[in-house]
């Protein structure tokens, strides 16, 4: 699990007072790339090797809201990763009060340029497995 | 079901050269005000009355990409409606070729102005009821 | 001068109940995109050609408000182009009221992939002289 | 002058694989907003009491490309204020060669629900007559 924290944005809100819903999930990215970050694993190396993991798929439920200045912290946790796709728990809590803001849950595949599925390569898939693993030993990313 | 058009945006794009994932909630709730507007139900009328409608809950999975200049349609349809909440389905559609991008679903509650929950009053009620009416006999909204 | 008309997204406004400011930069882009499109010049096209061009400069007075559902009208004129950049002039039309809601201007120079300065090949820089001569005899694009 | 730290994120990016320009004027106002705070003042007392301060015109000029990951400094300084306005100045520092990457300066007005401009009342006007006057001793806020 990799815990990462910030504060809700003005420009992050919207006309009803609290964050724009599509911004959770622009803070499950900080975290997921802040949590492969933490395996020694960058989007520009990944990017550089022609190599890109569009989302998939995602979850999110809403759980109390957020809103301008609030802080945050989002917990991502490894859930799943069998080289052709990663998948991604996280929990983001409402640090004033510690009440959940918002769980969810995402996979992304590993394409190539073209967008076609590819196996991710080493060193990388030994990072995500071993992270995997210690995920399951109940470690922290 | 409602129908909506329109083309990717360049800011909507990222720097894998694809349509940035958050844009795709963008677009589902472009599809839903549409839906509900369609029903004579504006959002200025419901935010003037002290009612919000936050997300609850939100689904997405990606199916074929978008990019820069792309024409999708947004295909909305009221899947659930209670007064307490409603609950729609999305498809959007890759124009060029007509393949599925995107399949959704949300969930969104009706809100006081603190954050409580509350039964969407008539005539909002009526009108989305009788749109659930119609989309179960297969009528488009 | 070319015309193009929209209307403020929900997700583009911020809790002080207006368009989040940024967003009024993105106005102008769709109208910077669709004046040189109206040019016979996409972006697509020259992205392909490995050039970019990116901003350099730009200028923005808020002169009336735009809030979620108004609608707008962007002006954008061609003012100035050499090869190396070109600079457009914009007005942003409030048409409830035919209010002007926004001036600018801004300079785009071109590059390539390394970002250093080039000058505009034919046929795109043709197409531009001609626009530009053309708004000079007070034509339309 | 305040100085205030981050880095671009990956969804603050555009498809020319820089930053997607007008998320620099997302990171000015994090700079004006975290200058305000040093002062004392919080967006939420002036929005609780009725004013909001929306931009009247901005200016900024792009100097030097800031891609994905690049750690940014803004630094902001007040330049003017007359209780109707405030006018601040900009730089936004590219750390990893500590090249000038924009340059920029805005102005606000202050303004009451009904979007007419107000005079700042005590005592957030008498925060900033002390900071314009420390800004012009060439102290830091």
């Amino acid at each position: 699990m990799l815990s990462l924290r910030g504060a809700v944005r003005f420009g992050e809100t919207d006309m009803m007072g609290l964050i724009y819903h599509p911004n959770l999930l622009c803070y499950l990215e900080l975290g997921r790339i802040a949590y492969l970050q933490a395996q020694g694993i960058t989007l520009e190396e990944l990017l550089a090797a022609g190599i890109t993991f569009p989302l998939r798929d995602c979850q999110v439920t809403f759980k109390a809201p957020l809103t301008y200045g609030d802080e945050y912290e989002v917990r991502t946790t490894l859930l799943d990763f069998n080289r052709a796709k990663m998948v991604f728990g996280y929990q983001v809590l409402r640090l004033k009060d510690g009440r959940l803001a918002a769980e969810g849950r995402t996979t992304n595949v590993f394409t190539d340029g073209q967008g076609r599925v590819l196996r991710l390569p080493s060193p990388w898939c030994d990072k995500l497995f071993a992270a995997l693993a210690g995920e399951k030993e109940g470690g922290h990313a």
